[in-house]
Parts: C-alpha cells; sequence; structure tokens
C-alpha cells in the first residue's frame, strides 16, 4: 500500500448536524482500510489545549467575546503547532472535528466580532496550513434546534440563544459559496454534504466527496484492503 | 478635588528595571492624594486572567510561541472589557503594570512572531483602547541581567536565554524613538525615564514625567492634599 501523502480533512456543520457520528464512522473506515491517520478537535487536543477548554466550557464562566475568541486561538496554534503540522509532514490524513470555519461562524457571525481582526488572529495561530477539504454537514435549521435541544446539560457554547445559532447557520451556509472561498483561500475548499438522513446513508455522501477529490489514493487503498 | 479623567497609564521595562517598585510607589501616592485609580497587572486581574496567569508562568510547561501570545491576548481582552475600559468610563486613573510595549518586545522582538498578525491580534483584544502615556524604566543591560539573576524560582517566561532578553531589551530601546511611534499609533506615547538610582530618585524622575503632561491634575491634587 503506497504512503497517503499528508491531508487535513475538516468536517464542520451546525451542532444537531451530526459531525461527531461522521467523523467516527471516518475514523473506523480509514482504521479498516490501514490508513495512517489521527483525530483532531478544537478546542482541545493538547495538554495546553485541554486545559482551555475547559475554560471555554465551563457552563455559567464569565467570558469576553474577544477573550473566547482568542482561547480559540491558542489552543489551536498549540494544536497545528504539536499535532497537526507534524502530522501531516509525517504524510498522516488528519480528520479535524471543526476548524476555520468555526470560528468565521461563532466568531464573527454569530458574535459579531471584527473579521479582519479574527482573520489575522487565525493566520497567527495557524501558521499557513490550509485544510485540504472541508466538508460542511448541511441540515434544516428545525432540524438542528430539535436535536440540540434533545440533548441535556448544554455546554457554555451551546447555551447561547437561538438567535445567536440562527447566524452561525446562516454564515456556514455562505461558506459554501464561489465567491466566499475565494475571498478567503486561507479556508481552503470547502463542499457541502446533505446531513439529512442515516448514518450509512450520510457517510456514503462523505465518501463519495473523498473519493471525487482523491480517486487515486481512495482506489489503491480500496483495493489493498485484502 | 475635581474628579480627574479616566487616564491609562502603563509602566514598561526589561526584568530587573524596577517596575514593580515603581508602580507601588505611585500607587502609594494616588491614594495619598485621594486620586481614585485601579492597578492592573497583565497576564491576570480577573478571574479568567488568573487562569491564563498560571498556565502561562507554569515552569516547565510546553508552549507554542503562538499559543502563548494568543494566550497573553486574550488575558488582555478579559482585562480591557472588565477592568480597564469601564474604570476608564468612570473617570478613574488606571495603573497598567505592562501591556502592549510587552507583546511587542517579548512576542515580536524575542520570540520572532510577525508583527502585523500581533498587532492584528492585540488590535482584537484592545478594542482600541490607546495608553495615555507609557513610561519605559531604562537601566543598563549589565544591571537588569543581575538583578535577574538575584532573583530566586524564575519562572516560565524568566528561564528563557540571555539572548532573548537581549533580544527584548534592543526592542524596547526602539520604542523610545518618534518614528517607531508614530508607526504604532495603537501604543500612544511612549517616555523613558531613567530606572538607575534610589526608589524616591526614580520615583522623583516617574512624577515628573506625568506632572509635565497633565501639570493642572497634578498641581491640583497637589494643593488638594490638605
Amino acid at each position: 500500500m503506497s504512503v497517503a501523502p499528508g491531508r487535513l480533512i475538516v468536517l464542520e456543520g451546525p451542532e444537531g448536524a451530526g459531525k461527531t457520528t461522521q467523523l467516527r464512522r471516518l475514523d473506523a473506515w480509514l482504521e479498516q482500510h490501514g490508513v495512517p491517520h489521527v483525530n483532531v478537535r478544537e478546542p482541545g487536543g493538547t495538554p495546553l489545549g485541554d486545559e482551555i477548554r475547559r475554560l471555554l466550557l465551563e457552563p455559567g464562566r464569565h467570558m469576553d467575546p474577544r477573550a473566547e475568541a482568542l482561547l480559540f486561538m491558542a489552543s489551536r496554534a498549540e494544536l497545528m503547532a504539536d499535532v497537526v503540522a507534524p502530522a501531516l509532514a509525517r504524510g498522516l490524513v488528519v480528520l479535524a472535528d471543526r476548524l476555520f470555519l468555526s470560528t468565521y461562524a461563532y466568531q464573527i457571525a454569530g458574535r459579531g466580532l471584527p473579521e479582519g481582526e479574527i482573520r489575522q488572529a487565525n493566520a497567527l495561530a495557524t501558521r499557513g496550513i490550509v485544510p485540504d477539504l472541508t466538508l460542511l454537514l448541511t441540515i434544516p435549521a428545525a432540524a438542528a434546534r430539535a436535536r440540540r435541544e434533545r440533548r441535556g446539560a448544554p455546554d457554555r457554547m451551546e447555551q447561547a440563544g437561538h438567535e445567536f445559532h440562527a447566524r452561525v447557520e446562516r454564515a456556514l451556509a455562505m461558506f459554501v459559496s464561489r465567491d466566499w472561498q475565494t475571498d478567503h483561500p486561507e479556508c481552503g475548499p470547502i463542499v457541502a454534504v446533505d446531513g439529512d438522513g442515516g448514518v450509512e446513508e450520510v457517510f456514503e455522501r462523505v465518501l463519495a466527496q473523498l473519493a471525487a477529490r482523491w480517486p487515486d489514493t481512495f482506489t489503491a487503498l480500496d483495493e489493498s484492503r485484502s
């Protein structure tokens, strides 16, 4: 089996869209096909990032929106330096549960922070690493809200109101447009994946996107399975 | 006595220059003259900032320089939003132990991080608040080194090598130039104060700078003492 070149693949989507389920499924698939990979999530993924995650998600903790954004960036900087960059250099696939788009959706659209400053802070954190592909899971807003509401004990981010989540969802929808992507080259290519349906049904769509982009790798991997 | 208008006064200088001693002296002077003021230090000064301070100063903790810079900024954002902006709005004097110049000296000159991105992250944190005056305490590099070495149990920042501290000191010296200040309006006016000498001797120089800038206030305060 040939070694897959390092690739940074990101799953994004509103809370309740099924990102975590699909990431688990993709992780299992890569495992089964012997593709060396690492899974990362934000905030967290490093000892420092886990401490930052604890601060960010603690219910009821007071936090200025700018401090919140900068804490996310600090966690990202550590994750990029210590996990993502070395893994990509070793030719691994990196699966990320959220990355830049969440910042742009939650901090800029959701919290209303200035886009230019957030982008520069993000550039500082990411040191020029661009995702190879971002899959944006989409589901109808009402379905996302229903899924959020079924979950117990919301964390600090999930406690934000419906209006906040509506702004986030509108922003995520915008990111799929070619114009937006041309203006934001640091985010790499972004494709929408219909997240409505059963786990396997959605996973087939995820896999189809990966195979469409990297047919050789995915075919070669499939053949090397036996 | 007239209420002093809100003023943000910052003390900066290399480690060992006597900032903390002079701030304590200035704090006592303002107290004695009935000037309402608050003291802030970075990182820290808020519940969130104190947690960040603990992460930043913990000896031996691994931290990417970009994560470090962003943690400083997160602490600054919380301090600006929760303490500095409200105090200035109430007409208080805010005395700061380090602020922007430390970032520019330690993170840009010391750690070699990109200036443009650091400045934008700082702009995000500070929301346009500009110091009214920064007093930069200067002492000969050899004297600063000797003072650092006399202190026990260095924290994580103090553990950085002599070369790092030399870069920081060269940068601090540059900040006094008019050209640098013209190019960095977000830092406000910066004046050097000779920090070589006894506590009272140096404090007289500090006070002279404040009186030179705000003669009415300082005269009025002095007359209102009785």
